[in-house]
Formats: C-alpha cells, structure tokens, sequence
C-alpha cells in the first residue's frame, strides 16, 4: 500500500491541485503554507457570493468549522450546493462538534446538499458524531482512543464516506477495512493546528487523486506525520523550532521516502 | 512573592486550564500558541450562540478588542452574561481604546453584565482609561511610562480589579499595592502581538488560580517576560527568530527559573 | 536612482509612518509583522465605524482584497471616503480579481470615491485589470509576465497611478516610465502572503515619501525582494525557515545595502 501512498504524494507536486479552503482564522495562515509545502494551491474563498461561483473550479474543498462565521457557514452551503454538480470532492473537519451543537447541524445540512468524501477529526469528534462518548476539553480531544476504529467504520458505513480519526495512532476507515498509520510525533499537540493542517494535506492528496480517496486520506496523514516526525527529531523539546521544520520536511518530503519510513498497519 | 509565582506557573502545566478567547485576528495563532506554551489549553469560540453556551465551560475568558468585529462584539456580550452566573474570571486587553470610542463603549457594557478580574493594557491604553492623556500611534504606545502606577492604582481602585500594564517595565495593581516587572527585552515591539501573548499567558495563570487574581497576573507577566528576555539573548537583531525561539522558551519554563530569574519589585 | 530608493527606505525607520491595513485574515500578522520589520506602524482597523474614524490619522492605507467580509467591504468604502478628504495615499493589492467579479466592483467603487494612488498585484490580476487574459490558478498567477510592462503603462497612464506587477521580474510603472526590479528568489512562491507582504511594505515607504509614489513602490519591491534574495540564500530549500529568515534580514535592511546590492532597470 505504501508504494500507492508514494505515487498520489509526488502527484499532488507534478499536478498541482486547486484547494478550495473555507478554514478557522486561528490557523489559515498554516493550512496555507502547509498545502503549499505538500505541492498544491490554496485559496481561501469564503465570502458566500464568491463561494458558489469558486467551487466547482477547484480539485477539492476543504471545510474546517474550527471558527465558524455566519458568512463562512453561508459559504459552506453555497459551496457545497456548487461542488456537487460538478463533482468536486469534500472533506470535512467537525472541529469541537462534540461540545457545540451547530456544528452538528451544519454538517446534516452540508450533507442535504452534497457528498462529503471524507470527514476527519480527532478521537473526540468521531466518537461524538459516531453517537459514542468521546472526552473532549475544548477542541482538544482527552480520548484514549479506545474503539475508535469501529466508531470509523461505523461512520465509513453509515454515510458512506471516508472516516479518519488522528490520535496517537491515525485510523482512517472505508466502508469495511481500515488502516492504521503508527508514524507521528506527540510535539504535534504543543502546537495549535496540527488537525487543521493535516486536513489541508489531505485535501491535497484528494485534490489530486479523486478517485482514490481511502487511498489518498491515509497518503495525506502519513506525509503529515512523517514530516512531523523528522521536524521533531530535530527540534527536541521546542514547539516553536518544531513548527518551522514541519513546513520544511514536508516541502522537500517526496514518495520514496514515504516508502522507505511510512508505517502503516 | 517569587515563590508563590513559581508554584502558580507549574500548576498551569498540571492543571491544563481550558481558556476561552474572544480575540483578534491579526495575532490569533500565536494568542493559541503561547496559551499552549503554557501548558494551558486555548479555544477560541466566538460566535455569539456559541460563545454563551462555552464559556461557563471554560476556567478563564480572555477578551481582547483589537479587531472587533460585529459578531464577535455580541459574543463577547453573549460570553460575559454566561460567565457572569458561574463565576468564570475575565481578562480584557482594550486594544486602542484610546483612540477608537467603541471600544470604549463596549468594554462598559461588558462592565454592566459582569465583573472584569483583570484589565491588561499599554502604558497608552491604561491611562486613557483613567482618564489620563496616553501617548500612543494607532496600537502602540508611545508613553514614557510617568504616572503609569498610579493610573494603575486609580483604576484597580475604582472598578474593583487587577490593572496590568505592560512596557519597559510592566506595572501589576490592585487596589492598595502594586508590583512591578522588571524583566523583559525591547524585542517585544519588533514583533506584532506580544501584548495580545501576554494576555493570554495572564488568562492562563488566571485559569489555574482564579482565587489568586493579582498573583496570577503578575505570574503570567513575569513567565512571558522571562521566556521573552532568554529568547532575545539568543536570537540578537532578529524579530522572526526571536519569535520562534518565544515559544520554545516558555514550553521549558519551569517554577523554579521563575524564583531564580525574576526581578519583581 | 537606488540613492533616492536608499533614502526613502532609511526615512521609513526614522518616520515610523502609521500605516493602516484592511488585509486578507490568511496572512495578517504576517503583514502586521513585515510592516513593523520595515521601520513601520502597521493598524488593523476594519469594522466600517472605526475606519472612517482611523483612516485620516494614517500615513497610507492598505487595502487587500483577499479574503474580503462583508464588513471589510463596507470599511474600505468608509475609509476611502475619509482618507481622500486628508489627502492619505492608498495601495490597493486586487487579490483574485481575475477571477472574482466582486474584487472588481469594489474597486471601481472605491475608484469613485477617491484616488488609488499604487494598484500593485501579481502578473495574472494586473493583466486583467488591464483587460488583457492573464493565467492564474486560484490566488495564484501563472503568467508569463510577456506583455507585463506594456499592461502596467497602460494601468497607469488610464488610472493616473502606479501600477506595480509582481513575478519573476518586478514591474512599477507611472504613465511614461517604468523600472523593473531584478532581486528577488524563486522561494517566495512556496510560502503564502508573499504579495500581501510586499504590499506591506510598499505601504509603508508610500506613508514616508508620499510625495513620490514611484520611488516608494520600487523602493518597497527592492527591499522586500532583496530581504527575500538574503534570506533564501541561507535557508536552501526550506520555506518555514525562509519565512523566519524573511523577516529577520527586512528589519536589519539599510539603505545602504540597497544601494549596494539592488538591481534595477
């Protein structure tokens, strides 16, 4: 499977995607740079008038409800409206929907109107969508990660999308298999906006391989993972350090590597 | 009082104080990154129907005026009734009140529906509040600093509150006592948004001893001047590196350098 | 002609000039953060009420249109209002106009209501704007830059301004003359907001050397570009650390260096 991985990741640089984002203002400046890094184009395009007529020119979008404006939710519908006639894939990032209901209502009424190919978040947010009790503080997820594959396929299943959960170990489930991705870094949660990130190299990998979004879900948290886990080798104990090397590992990160390090389970 | 520094700082780390901030959008990242950095865990919600049903979740409200926009106007509003009836202290950091009359308005309006524990500003901000003429251009503050203790005392008095203001050498008071600050590097103003950091390290320590008001905003003040001081000794003339290595230094920062290093008066 | 560049450029560090900034939310504090690397006073004020309050005591005006609210809208129009009747110089950077009808309309909108006195955007919006077809991909050009300087004189000559075109190879033009600037480093394309910086910094020089927009423009590019040649030459191929190093060599620019190294034509 890693072999896969490492052809749709070098693909992501050769073509290029157009992401679509409409992201939490805490860390869009980071999604940006960091599907830059992954090889891909960002646009931040989120006024609701604008939305519609952007959408279907991109290769994916991205919604993170992180800090959810009423001009971005406007946005998300205008957009997810126009994405689905033109078959722009979407993943989605339910940030905190355990602790806030609107976003649980935004995410029925995205799916009323579109598909989601796939939905990411930590341990917390899938088990809470999943109807299970996830332990959450804030938008930090307290879960141990104890049945949180069958919370991702049960979602996989029930809504016939892609489920991913990052935690200590990432899970990313179709409607019946899973894989397990065991690189990573715990430096990742002494920085605001590890999740945010890695949903916006996901949304490259998607961008550039549409027709392969399991495949492409686990190629985008590996990538991520990986450059956190060189990023933090060198940083030692200093988040800040941490940070500025992520953007560096990922930008010269390329698929043999993700071959020779990844793993995957 | 260095000593009671040093145990409030470590409990940060222990007890993981979950912080609700209604900030600006110019410094958000690193307001969320140096509340991490601490030890504290940041959630920025502002949304008005959201913020009123966060914030008596939350150990600590940070408030900060810097761009206020329509919505996060209301929230604020919305967040001070609800923490109001829990006792959730505030911390609010006028930005440029003394040049933008509605943010004066609004910090009144706050003031009618609950109690503000610490009011956080430049030596400008703080004395336009007393009534005093501050010097400032635009957000920065151009004071020298003279009669900045008893602006201080005058508004600690009046309003029943900790009034913090932050310059060469930063100014913590409460009713009939103050302290100050001595640590601290000029490398603060090459950087946008060290006010805004040092607030939400204050909201932190707020969060682990909210009994302790002026200590904890004393506390707070003293970890990111210190973290500040041992940044610049590293980083020289270089405002990019001198931020990055802020957040590395205030990860490591322990009680016990607090007692070593601080020079309180 | 980098005499007078190097003149103005040291006149921003000792004019400390208030620049007032209604900016895209993806690269704000990087903006806010290469505007005070420059010498300068960056002030984020958007909410429409305090624009019209806040523009006339600014120096110069920065309006970017990237990620633009409905209150951003609104603002820009009060400001516009208000800084023509003060005679404050405005640099509009036209983010995404090739492909987003709105951007266009608020711009002749704010044409109607005072004097834009620097339009300054990517090759792609330039084009455009000049009615030409221009190659971009989301927020990014993809443009030749063939036919560059003849769409920027035509800009000029049409609108009475300057127009300044990014790319490979800077262009500023005033009606009958150009220049271009030949520093710069491939890396600024793996990092987000490198235009939106740029523009900052052109803001910046405009608010000490109003009376010459054309100088202040080639002298904003040359700095910026040649603070990014500096600091590309010791990060390789590692945009997090160019990042970093981009604003550490901007802050330490003199403007003798810019008469030492700066390549015009």
């Amino acid at each position: 499977m890693l072999k896969y991985c490492a052809e749709i990741w070098d693909e992501v640089r050769s073509k290029r995607p157009l992401v679509h984002c409409i992201t939490n203002y805490v860390t869009v400046n980071d999604v940006a740079n960091i599907i830059l890094a992954s090889g891909a184009s960002p646009a931040m395009v989120e006024y609701p008038a604008e939305a519609s007529g952007f959408a279907p020119l991109a290769s994916a979008l991205y919604f993170n409800l992180g800090t959810l404006t009423g001009e971005q939710e406007a946005a998300m519908l205008e957009a997810s409206w126009a994405a689905a006639s033109r078959g722009v894939p979407i993943i989605l990032d339910p940030v905190a929907c355990g602790v806030i209901g609107r976003k649980v209502d935004l995410i029925e009424r995205i799916k009323s109107l579109c598909k989601i190919q796939v939905l990411k978040g930590n341990a917390a947010e899938i088990k809470s969508l999943a109807g299970l009790a996830g332990q959450a503080q804030g938008v930090d997820s307290l879960d141990t990660g104890e049945g949180l594959a069958e919370a991702c396929l049960q979602l996989a299943a029930e809504d016939k999308l892609i489920a991913a959960a990052t935690g200590e170990v990432d899970i990313v489930a179709e409607e019946n298999r899973y894989a397990c991705i065991l690189n990573g870094t715990p430096l990742f949660q002494s920085i605001t906006g590890a999740g945010c990130m890695a949903g916006g190299v996901i949304a490259a990998c998607l961008g550039a391989a549409p027709e392969e979004a399991w495949l492409a879900s686990i190629t985008g948290l590996l990538a991520f993972n990986l450059a956190g886990e060189r990023a933090a080798s060198q940083a030692g104990n200093r988040p800040g350090t941490f940070r500025t090397l992520l953007f560096d590992e990922l930008f010269v990160l390329r698929g043999e590597e993700l071959v020779k390090e990844g793993r995957l389970e």
